[in-house]
């Protein structure tokens, strides 16, 4: 009879070994309502609170959850004392009789959206999508507006519509106008498209009143998710001028089901890029250490056959000056804040974190191997993965977010 | 000794009769942390959960709460029995020995947010403001973008910082660029502006993915609050092209402590107005009974000094149409989202619902006893009040929404 392998004897070089441990919600079949935070190990998910009450933590109340909005309010000292116990829970061979039966193959489980979205910010912090958006939208301007270089923009998006990873998306109706056209027409979006993101979560909150400073963003910021940014661009160019993007992007909004702690990116910290304009104060971070950028490379998938590999090392503004700008007029933070990246896309063509710009809004079609793209289809499945450099020459991988279009209602 | 005269002996014609009765929450000094539902009586706040339990109603499950989350989230019919109810019980003499010790001065108690904003979206929807801001920000182009007659125009704000009526509102900095400045600046605005709004308060939610009519409007929204969408212009001018206003906005927006049950407004229901361009099936109004204008007079005073009367008579597009646009793409509603107007201005300079309008962007300062004004100064206080026609003559008043205007930090 072989030896029976631990769940947590994991292969070397395993993206979600010990030194990732991202958080998220889990239920079983056998107790659907019963919400828990699970931690994720391999492709296995610890309940929590279960193994905090087996090993007679503290962090038990903490842990015993039916979401992350405990932890995540809990702060900096907590989460660092959390994650520490953490992985002395799945790397102790003491705490094997303990840990092992409160471990749940991850394709058992269901997945839930592990906090309570407060507000919801998308930025549009990679220039070289906004470079490409604008020659696209706007052919006759110049493609980043004056105010690109001196301030991280953004704007709040729907909050209510962000889901999990794995829910359906519908494919929206609205008013779309080409050029050419006399009035609008309503229908079906035919320019449904994704926007490849990274998403900062929020633990803790702050004051109104009181800017958070760029060198805070540790002390609120616990971690980081993938964000599709669903767009329908046809809807969208119609709508945008003058309030910026409304119902091309609220119908949905998908995240990744697991938050990976700041902790566990520590070895993909890098410097952030050169900036072209003098910054004002609030938003420089040449100094900072605990400003600064981060290697995550994604990869974006339709239908199983990768389309694009985004590397968020390339974004002109940082995290932490998203922070800085979000709150530097006096608004508040709250506990389950979301502000996504905006699109990530490289320099070279195979890096573009949406179909507008990998296919230039539908003139390059991408040749798949169920056929021709232009815009998402129906059925189509988008997935998107990325991992960042761990220690030791480990990769750490990020959950992934997928979603599958379903016929307009 | 004179005769005592009861809170709800009323003089005639009291904007806040038993014809009006809006919900708000409320706590007393010897109890601040117990917040509870109230529902404003001429210059008295009821105790609704207490007065439901002394009366034996079935509804004090749902009125003995810490918001109005329950009330708004029970539906239409459950609205119109709790509104028979209190009716009753403020106005049946029997009903008298059991309400009056349950009634409590207005100005003894602390009025609260009385729910938790889910999503904030604003819209646009007054054609003389939109006409005034583009003449204002875009001189050289057509003061009404293309879509703004076939669509609402909206975007979301930040519903964190949504406060009550009589918070104090820290003046905002941020970055601002003068077309003859060769880099932004950074610092307070020295453009902090009002918008005399009204919001719209969702009580049913509905389901991602599938719209809701225009016809269910009734179904979905509870009632009606009044909403400073406080503004910082010259944060805005710089920060909003391309993806709309931002610093500019989410700093603050004011909403007044009592709700207004659309119920109470059956008088002031009016014709919408004709519209310029044939409408899109989905927000076609024309032949609808339950969709509509409203006939509500608003006030806005600086320092108890009135400088507009906007008439929301004059809105383009109706809350039934705001709320159609707003799900059609499938976004889904959630109990507590909020909806405001836009900025009411009516078609004479003194109804302008903003100071950018109403001095033309400091060209034409006004002259208030204390000073001049071209934008507001620190110390100001912005009180906007409103009525509506009720029934037989009566008026309807809607809760003032005030705040005052503090330094920057």
């Amino acid at each position: 009879m072989p030896e029976q392998s631990s769940p947590l004897d994991l292969a070397e070089g395993d993206p979600f070994g010990p030194h990732n441990l991202p958080y998220g919600v889990f239920s079983t079949p056998d107790h659907p309502e019963d919400r828990r935070v699970g931690v994720r190990i391999g492709n296995h998910v610890l309940d929590a609170g279960a193994a905090a009450h087996a090993l007679g933590s503290p962090y038990a109340q903490l842990l015993a959850q039916p979401d992350l909005t405990a932890l995540l309010s809990a702060g900096r000292t907590a989460w660092r004392d959390v994650r520490r116990a953490l992985t002395a829970w799945v790397t102790v061979p003491a705490h094997r009789a303990d840990v092992e039966p409160l471990l749940h193959p991850i394709d058992t489980v269901t997945l839930h959206l592990p906090y309570a979205v407060a507000d919801y910010v998308d930025f549009y912090a990679s220039e070289n999508h906004a470079t490409n958006v604008g020659q696209i939208f706007r052919p006759n301007a110049e493609a980043l507006t004056p105010n690109w270089k001196h301030l991280p923009i953004g704007y709040h998006g729907r909050s209510g519509t962000v889901v999990v990873s794995g829910t359906d998306v519908v494919r929206p109706s609205g008013q779309r106008k080409a050029p050419a056209d006399a009035a609008p027409v309503f229908g079906p979006s035919v320019k449904l498209d994704i926007e490849a993101e990274v998403g900062f979560v929020v633990g803790v909150g702050s004051e109104q009143g009181r800017p958070v400073p760029l060198t805070d963003f540790r002390d609120h910021v616990f971690g980081l998710c993938l964000l599709n940014d669903w767009s329908a661009r046809d809807i969208q160019a119609w709508e945008y001028v003058p309030l910026g993007p409304f119902l091309g992007k609220s119908f949905a909004t998908s995240v990744s089901a697991w938050v990976t702690p700041l902790e566990a990116l520590e070895s993909a910290r890098i410097a952030p890029p050169a900036r072209d304009f003098p910054l004002l104060p609030y938003l420089e971070d040449a100094d900072e250490d605990e400003a600064g950028g981060l290697d995550l490379r994604i990869s974006v998938a339709i239908n199983g056959h990768v389309v694009a590999e985004p590397p968020f090392a390339t974004m002109y503004w940082t995290a932490a000056q998203m922070l800085a700008q979000m709150t530097v007029n006096g608004a508040s933070l709250r506990t389950g804040d979301l502000y996504g990246s905006g699109t990530v896309s490289g320099a070279e063509p195979g890096q573009r974190g949406s179909l507008l710009e990998l296919t230039w809004n539908g003139r390059d079609p991408l040749d798949l191997p169920d056929g021709k793209r232009t815009f998402l289809e129906d059925g189509d499945t988008v997935t998107m993965t990325a991992w960042a450099p761990g220690p030791d020459g480990t990769r750490v991988g990020l959950g992934e977010v997928t979603g599958r279009i379903v016929p307009a209602s």
